[in-house]
């Protein structure tokens, strides 16, 4: 895990004008479409999506300027693209956008996952100077949408980039600095490190948050307060997306979950025994972790 | 599980000033002292405690009018006192506070827990005309300290009363007007209810924040984002309250963990089995808990 110290031109990858493809307008895709514009570090941003009428209320709204449902047959316009569907989608969209890319072509992607779709990308030979290196901007929300994004979004927040080795230099070092442009933080991880975090830092909290507001009965609802409700806060999130992100990163999550409920375990031995000094160690170090963050 | 309707006139319950003691002056404390103040509840409020200089801080920062530190032997000027102590201590300064007040003196509190505070209280006979009803404001924080006390505190919150049998009715009534004239939301319940509720809406939710914060390493704290800080906020309470509160509640805190770990159980089996289908269905319940809050 390396912090990468500080940004560099991304423009200066391209002589040309910047012109940016967004896979998925929704809160990410269309907080990058902003940021960029914003940040001048695109003058055109096209959207691509399935569904034109989402798509011309992106425009109207300003987030994009234009957009296609459906792809060129060649030579596409974009000189970077950036995938933001869900992540059993990515690896495919990737392959699609590749194969009508000119070469020098950049390609990143949002994906809360890299393992998987780092290892499907580089299974497929992509078009030659067609480059693609997976980030996952650890920004977001339990909204969705185009209508949630903002150029502020990545202010601060760290993105984890996954330089690739099939990749050239000059293409991992320009997805780096295009993130930098956006406002995040990079740190550049191995795919299968950052999934290991992350199924510790945002997978795991996602199911706990989830079972604990399953077991929430009706008539108990007025009698949840903030801890409750900040506890929970994340299971309003969308329930396919999660589906798709638990799953593709199924083995790391698991040994995440085995990881929690040894711990829970610990905690509810404790208060079944009475057991205090115990209890009080257990919160002890839970205090201390989270007065670190 | 009575919801009351309009707040009646807690200063009619007695003719003269109110002096309200604070037994205690902590965040619950201290926020019930400024709301008293800031509502003409109370004209004078003595804050009654252990350490002078945190209680001469207190005076010095407008959240209570004077202090003691040892309680008179006879007739304490009080009217109304509240005890904000840890729930291990209430049941005894409750004791203590009724056996120098003067008859028509009404007693009330802020502990997490009811059962053990108010089954204790009653076994004992308090003195002839003072009365002790239980409350717990659902409004807090993982801040500490009389320093972090609002006026607004319990503003729109939820305050459970849980009427005392052996108490006359006035004084019930008068005690949930109190806490509805401080802006809070009454409802009335018997303890055993409110503590079987607020295990699963309160003490779970801390275990398993805590639990969560402590199976984070050191190396994924930068990695950890909105998601599992939001949901791991509340493992930042104090350690030593929690204990007191998750074994004064200890088997009904029992039955939530083991409903939760069921829960939890579910979603882990889903993962492992990449029984997308199960797991969908899982979240889908956890996001309509949710999103009723």
């Amino acid at each position: 895990m390396t912090i990468e110290p500080e940004p560099a031109n991304v423009q200066s990858h391209d002589d040309q004008t910047q012109v940016l493809a967004i896979v998925g307008v929704g809160l990410l895709g269309g907080s990058v479409a902003l940021a960029a514009k914003v940040r001048g570090i695109a003058d055109r941003v096209i959207g691509i999506g399935r569904n034109p009428d989402r798509l011309q209320a992106a425009v109207a709204a300003g987030v994009i300027d234009e957009f296609l449902t459906e792809l060129p047959e060649r030579d596409a316009p974009w000189t970077i693209a950036i995938i933001g569907t869900p992540v059993d989608r990515i690896a495919e969209d990737v392959r699609r956008i590749a194969a009508v890319s000119r070469p020098g072509t950049l390609i990143t992607d949002v994906g809360s996952v890299k393992g998987s779709i780092c290892d499907a990308v580089q299974a497929e030979n992509l078009p030659e100077g067609v480059s693609f290196v997976g980030a996952h901007p650890l920004a977001g929300s339990e909204r969705t949408g185009f209508e949630a994004a903002t150029a502020d979004l990545f202010d601060g927040k760290v993105t984890v980039v996954t330089p690739n080795p099939a990749a050239d230099e000059s293409a991992n070092s320009a997805i780096s600095s295009f993130w930098k442009h956006l406002g995040s933080r990079v740190i550049e991880m191995l795919p299968a490190e950052h999934d290991a975090a992350l199924a510790t830092t945002s997978h795991l909290p996602h199911v706990a948050a989830s079972a604990l507001a399953a077991t929430l009965p009706e008539m108990f609802q007025q009698l949840a307060a903030s801890g409750f409700k900040d506890t929970t806060r994340i299971a309003a999130g969308d329930p396919e997306l999660w589906v798709a992100i638990l799953l593709e990163n199924a083995a790391a999550v698991s040994t995440s979950l085995d990881a929690f409920s040894q711990s829970f375990g610990k905690f509810r031995t404790a208060v079944e025994n009475r057991d205090a000094d115990e209890l009080k160690k257990l919160l002890q170090v839970a205090k201390r972790n989270r007065d670190a963050l």
